[in-house]
């Protein structure tokens, strides 16, 4: 279509080493864009700032480079990785992640578990415990159809749901218990409540018993790389001593998963631990750029932050400030707010429903104009992608492919 | 299908007044109840207990009273209703406003309007700016196709650029000015730069000019019906004045809209106001019951809450709090925190992504156990809507319908 307004200029929302400029620029809505990759591929040379905004943007440089740092990692500590797919809801990723030698992917959701195990993930295990008829239901349609779907319990009436549920669709599912870290958000408690859930599910007719797990979900964003093994270390002990009573009981020990992002390079300290449920490594955020890492105690730099939000700057005639299309309906209002890529002396909130602010401090890199592109490392990634429907996968600022956002939305 | 399990008892997540305790549920996924609609509409007695969570439920007697009240205020006060679908994303609602009297709808994206047109609304006032040429394009293609699309614009190089692709398209399209109520979000000075911008537009070869807005977003909240209204009235003054002098200019005046859930028996107050953009009356959330009303210092008690989130207990096996499957995936973080319909004496927090955490003081009213429904007040409206693909509507706790939240993610 001949665009009047073609002529029109972007200025770059300047990436540190990414600049374009280009002079000329159609834009892309984000039904072009599927289009477009749909019929044979993005023949056309777009740029990631010809977009239609807000838009959702993942650099595969980085995101390349955080599976291999992961896997390399987690190889030399001589444990896997199992990454927890509801950061991403993304199949695409998780095809990449079992390619680069996961041994299998999370779900928090049974609504993940079946977009992921439909878009051919083989091994899903499902970390929270299905507790209702319904969705006992939906997780016995999985492991009937798909034996890689291993679930969760965490009480022995649960347990005798699912064998019961299990024997009359006439099928064995795989079974683990969920163990608590100490937070008292779900799991059994370890030590004889745990080893004795182990057992029941051993020898309940419809299960078959392969280990456990225990998220330490409250010890992942700690500051400061010591004080966070410290703290992991210790509240993973009861879970520890608990693994160890399950394999000196005989029972089938062949998963014990946890872990995360904050706490990869410590997990393997913890005896008996299999695989690290890493989720957030992927894609990085401002909350976890913020805990400090082993070498750098103020940056967690150990992954690189590949997602970030294109948004537009839709009002400038106010001194000091900008307004832009992302506000809370594109980027949550989680905090700390996201942090505008490339740029310093400013800030970026996402208070308002439809619209970000951008405030200038003293020095400022730049200031922005209406029309110009600006781009947001998110505050906390796994709510934020849970907004969107599709992620742009750029290199060198180029779309290299339109990936449905799959389980976008599957709380259920 | 042949459930075992379907004589598990529910106990009901106490609604005040709407007690029921199913003796056998089977249980109902999103998609069944879809099939359920699709294929000739809800002839099973389906209650909202059976449905799966987490699920976003809106009971239509509160709702039908909420459209009720507000057209009666409005029309007694002499103004008009043109609401704000961007809480609610969904045209079975916006059909009911039309149908309610209201002389329009608003959008904040061109997205939703797209949305809202297609399912035959036939007259929208995007209330945001749009600045890019892929935006313009596609407000150009509503104006095309839909006579009663009316966009906003908010400077003179913005009024030219949207003339320039009328022209080019062909067409003359119908523009508001945004003005700014002191926010410095959007919107235009009041006074002088208003009144040559309106003229701008009045002159330009490919608009028409049909009007103002101000949107008083800062005054909705204000704690105390006095304190609101002497706020927004003082706020609002440079607007009046500025939809005076185009009065007086003899320029086209016949829309001024402004106004919210929270101004709306005060709007009519500021002289020349058309009509009110309120969104939130329809649901109501946690954050408007905390500011007061004009009859009711504590609770602003003029419209009812609606829209509520059911939820399950998934973990009740620590002392004082149980866990649930709606977290910030499905509640949003935003504070107050949801609120518990119908219990007292306890709190809920969706700071997890995944989970919902209840916590008992002392006298709660009920404590839960594992796969009781839990059922609650949402915090802010609009962004939770925003995290769900279909709303069920119900009355008296039955499903009637089942309808699509079809601007949903609709942020471009």
């Amino acid at each position: 279509m001949n665009n009047p307004l073609s002529r029109r200029h972007f200025l770059k929302a300047a990436g540190a080493g990414s600049v374009f400029i280009p002079s000329s620029v159609k834009g892309y809505t984000g039904k072009e864009m599927r289009r477009l990759v749909i019929e044979g591929g993005i023949e056309a040379d777009i740029s990631k700032w010809e977009l239609d905004t807000p838009a959702l943007i993942v650099d595969l440089d980085a995101l390349e480079g955080n599976l291999a740092n992961m896997q390399n990692t987690l190889a030399r500590n001589g444990i896997a990785s199992r990454p927890h797919a509801k950061t991403h809801k993304c199949p695409a990723i998780a095809r990449m992640q079992v390619e680069a030698g996961s041994v299998g992917i999370c779900t928090a959701k049974v609504g993940e578990a079946e977009v992921m195990l439909e878009h051919g993930i083989e091994r899903v295990l499902m970390t929270t415990t299905n507790v209702t008829p319904v969705k006992i239901e939906r997780a016995m349609s999985l492991s009937r159809w798909y034996p890689g779907f291993v679930q969760a319990t965490d009480t022995p009436a649960n347990a005798r749901d699912l064998s019961e549920a299990a024997e009359a669709a006439g099928i064995s599912v795989d079974v683990v218990i969920d163990v608590d870290s100490g937070g008292h958000r779900t799991g059994i408690t370890p030590g004889r409540p745990a080893l004795e859930l182990s057992q029941l599910v051993d020898t309940l007719p419809g299960l078959r018993f392969v280990g456990m797990l225990c998220y330490d979900g409250g010890s992942q964003h700690v500051q400061g790389f010591e004080a966070r093994r410290a703290q992991t270390l210790e509240r993973l002990r009861p879970a520890a001593e608990t693994f160890s009573m399950l394999q000196r009981s005989g029972l089938n020990t062949e998963i014990f998963s946890g872990g995360g992002t904050g706490t990869y390079n410590v997990d393997h300290e913890t005896p008996g631990f299999t695989d690290v449920q890493c989720g957030s490594y992927v894609f990085m955020d401002a909350q976890y750029l913020g805990i400090g890492g082993e070498n750098d105690p103020t940056v967690y730099s150990d992954f690189a932050p590949s997602l970030t939000i294109l948004t537009t700057v839709i009002n400038s005639q106010y001194e000091g400030r900008a307004t832009t299309d992302a506000g809370a309906k594109a980027c949550t209002i989680n905090r700390p707010w996201p942090i505008v890529k490339g740029e310093s002396g400013m800030t970026y909130t996402s208070g308002s429903d439809e619209f970000g602010t951008l405030r200038y401090e003293e020095g400022a890199s730049r200031s922005y104009r209406v029309g110009d592109k600006v781009e947001l490392i998110v505050s906390h990634c796994d709510p934020v992608v849970n907004l969107y429907d599709q992620l742009y996968a750029v290199r060198n600022d180029r779309v290299q492919a339109v990936w449905s956002v799959a389980a976008r939305g599957r709380s259920t």
